[in-house]
């Protein structure tokens, strides 16, 4: 685990803390000095908090509402929040994203996963990593591993990885995700290259000889059906935009794939506001 | 929408940037600085980036893997990440926590959820909205209003809740969630006090009056079946965290809902590492 030896937080209400060169954190722990100074809690009038346009429970409603049927939901109205993506960019610094990485068993995702994980903290980014086989212990527990659920199962990770992207992390889903119309389903769902796509581009000869979890060996004596690489197709990408591959006949250590995906977020942006 | 006016965000890498008063996302600056000098993008050989333990794709499967089989996912490994809830606590200087509204349609559980939002931003915290109506648009569009899809429903945004406190986050969730038994499942995923239910305990005349929506009336002639509130039950929490009630026969308004949250928060440890 990582060990931050990090000062104290300082007090977020503090007017001490002014000035543009603290960066953004800061600046908004400006602002919020003058809100903590009116509206304290336990007493006072709440001077100081934000003041919303339309004062009032009703306040969210006084445009006529559009009701909409979506898949099988009925009567359902999307409501929109005040702070939005972009606002929430600008307090983290970075632009929320997903780099999806894909590849067969044993191919090195959740390495590759751990360490960008690691690396982005060390530079101050928040990351939050969607792993395959962890959101099968708990939002996918209902899910087995025969086809329409494994699509179903991308599906949810794809909406899920949307859902951070949204809240300005940058997350990191690693699953194999074999068919390439389950993860380009995923893409669509994040318009404006929000979506970046890593193929973990390893030999099956090398993804088995590792065999990490003892998998090729149950599906090659038939104890598993159905799986990617031996009795099931792994669909490369076509156009990802990151493809992690063996060099010179070595395969690329943790911190060599971790910064070939760095280089490209912060060369395209991703790491700033 | 919120609009900062926030001074550009430092540039991440710079050794300029030292001093313990500059706060936590400096302090991780400043370890980024060496890594920078060292792995820089387009070349070096990455002396600079963290040493991984283990430096090669096979290191996070050196211990005996311990395969599981959970709900209907067969085979399946739990993949520790090094940084963890606690590394992404200190980052974002707060404790990821569920704050989960419940109450009746017309409550006002998204006006308190976007005014909370709003607040908690302007103090510099991450927040993220998970709005019921919202995820049926998404994660949760299979899902139709019968009893056991609003189980699932709710079992889904718990669990997606869950990892967003985990990242770090505060998530505000705002979804009728009618039943004590679902809402008792979704505590039951958070434990260490990080589930804090707020009740809108408003009265359905109330809400009715308001119907935002439109759906009473729907409800009322029966063209709603099933409604909460009508011909469904709403069964309110019984030691929840927080109530948000009428005073003196008025509603709160927004922002005295959000600060009677805010205060509980703040009152709690949650507005810091």
């Amino acid at each position: 685990m990582a060990s931050l030896s990090a000062p104290p937080t300082l007090p977020r209400a503090s007017p001490v803390v002014v000035g543009a060169a603290r960066g953004r954190r800061a600046a908004v722990r400006v602002r919020t000095a003058a809100a903590a100074l009116g509206g304290g809690c336990g007493g006072g009038g709440g001077g100081g908090m934000e003041k919303d346009p339309g004062d009032g429970p009703r306040s969210t409603v006084k445009e006529k509402p559009v009701m909409s049927n979506i898949g099988k939901s009925t009567n359902i109205l999307w409501h929109n929040c005040p702070i939005e993506q972009s606002d929430r960019q600008m307090l983290l610094g970075q632009k929320g994203c997903v780099v999806w990485i894909t590849g067969l068993s044993g191919s090195g995702k959740s390495t590759l996963a751990c360490a960008l994980s690691r690396e982005l903290h060390y530079r101050g980014h928040l990351t939050y990593v969607l792993d395959g086989d962890n959101l099968r212990h708990g939002l996918n527990r209902d899910l087995s591993f025969k086809a329409e659920d494994r699509a179903e199962n991308i599906r949810r990770v794809g909406e899920v990885a949307k859902l951070f992207a949204d809240a300005g992390i940058i997350c990191i889903a690693s699953l194999i995700s074999p068919y390439r119309r389950d993860r380009d389903a995923c893409r669509a769902l994040l318009p404006d290259s929000k979506f970046i796509e890593v193929f973990m581009d390893l030999p099956l000869q090398i993804c088995e000889a590792r065999d990490p979890k003892g998998l090729y060996k149950l599906a090659r004596t038939g104890k598993i059906k159905g799986f990617t690489g031996i009795d099931d197709p792994y669909e490369p990408p076509v156009n990802g935009e990151i493809v992690i591959k063996m060099k010179d006949g070595e395969c690329p250590s943790p911190k060599a794939m971790a910064r070939q995906v760095l280089c490209y977020l912060e060369e395209n942006g991703y790491l700033q506001a």
